[in-house]
């Protein structure tokens, strides 16, 4: 079992805080807020804790559950506080028009995150392609990427403790082309497929 | 049934050539080796003809199965013989290391195939997100895109025919993405997951 930290006290820092909860993780949450992180502390159970907005985090994963542009200055922010730390970026840097990414360049807030983290720590992205409604009772296929075998079979480990299935597509670079998944997957949302009530994922051979 | 025009004669048009005969479409070949046509014409059999590369094809769905810096040129050298016709890219514009596009600009095969298109012909982008032994045996989820809703409507009626799930993403501009899920694809491939013998797609909410 993995012991994880959240930052963030929002919709998504409660549905992965309870899985994670229900998969037996050890979880604290971290709020600029902290009446709302003592509230979500309490929600989530567990053992739940929280801890100061900035400063170093007790769990080896760090998820960062806030809205994408607020990723890389929170990553800043916290700064030396994340050495060593797995960083997990969840998000989804949606256009104004939902149909690309709010970036023009081919990047990602998971690659710029990286950029912005102390030495020793490593970014890996993952959950953007599942809507929230299927994180929180669902069994999807959770896509990652990331540049560091250990931060990723750290992330797949605790993927699996969720009941979920994680597929590695490579390196961080291709957090790029994640969030383009995650744009496809909004795209089919918007045209008839399901009601955010499904992931991407992939399909075996199925003859 | 639709009738198919298949611009090509690899391993590409031999597969879809083969699923749209065992779906009751009428398919003809058109090679620019008149040879290779005929010789696909053949080994696919169920009534397939063939046609001299460049000139009107009779199939209302024309798909165009050639590598994917050979799909733009191939549009404009058939010109106004491509007038009224739905073109079908199935490309995946790779670059030299597949962790990329081979275009550096947020475009795709699909949208420059549209601007080489004449009046009245409509681009839809469809079946790059599945790999090629599945598209010959298996029954897919298949990721559509394109402006026009009839195209699209005569596209996915096709896509069933095989035996495979259309799935609407949205516009044209979403090949782009669709095409960066190709790059997602390949780099599950190359990371562990399958053998080429599976495909890019959803799953429904399972608890």
């Amino acid at each position: 079992m993995s012991s994880i930290s959240i930052i963030g006290t929002g919709n998504m820092a409660r549905t992965i805080g309870a899985r994670a909860i229900a998969g037996g993780n050890t979880v604290e949450v971290m709020g600029r807020d902290e009446s709302k992180a003592a509230d979500l502390a309490k929600a989530l159970g567990g053992g739940t804790t929280t801890r100061e907005w900035g400063t170093a985090p007790a769990g080896d994963i760090v998820i960062v559950a806030l809205l994408h542009d607020g990723v890389v200055p929170a990553v800043t922010q916290y700064g030396d506080a994340l050495a060593g730390k797995v960083i997990v970026d969840i998000s989804n840097p949606f256009n104004p028009t939902f149909d690309g990414l709010a970036h023009g360049e081919e990047t990602s807030v998971a690659q710029e995150a990286a950029k912005a983290a102390p030495a020793g720590a490593s970014v890996v992205k993952a959950f953007n392609t599942v809507f929230r409604q299927v994180l929180e009772k669902g069994r999807p296929d959770v896509f990652i990427a990331g540049d560091h075998a250990q931060a990723k079979a750290s992330v797949e480990a605790f993927i699996k403790s969720l009941g979920m299935r994680p597929l590695d597509v490579g390196g961080l670079k291709m957090a790029h082309w994640l969030e383009g998944a995650g744009v496809v997957t909004v795209g089919l949302a918007n045209h008839g497929v399901g009601n955010l009530d499904f992931a991407l994922g992939i399909t075996e051979l199925r003859a």
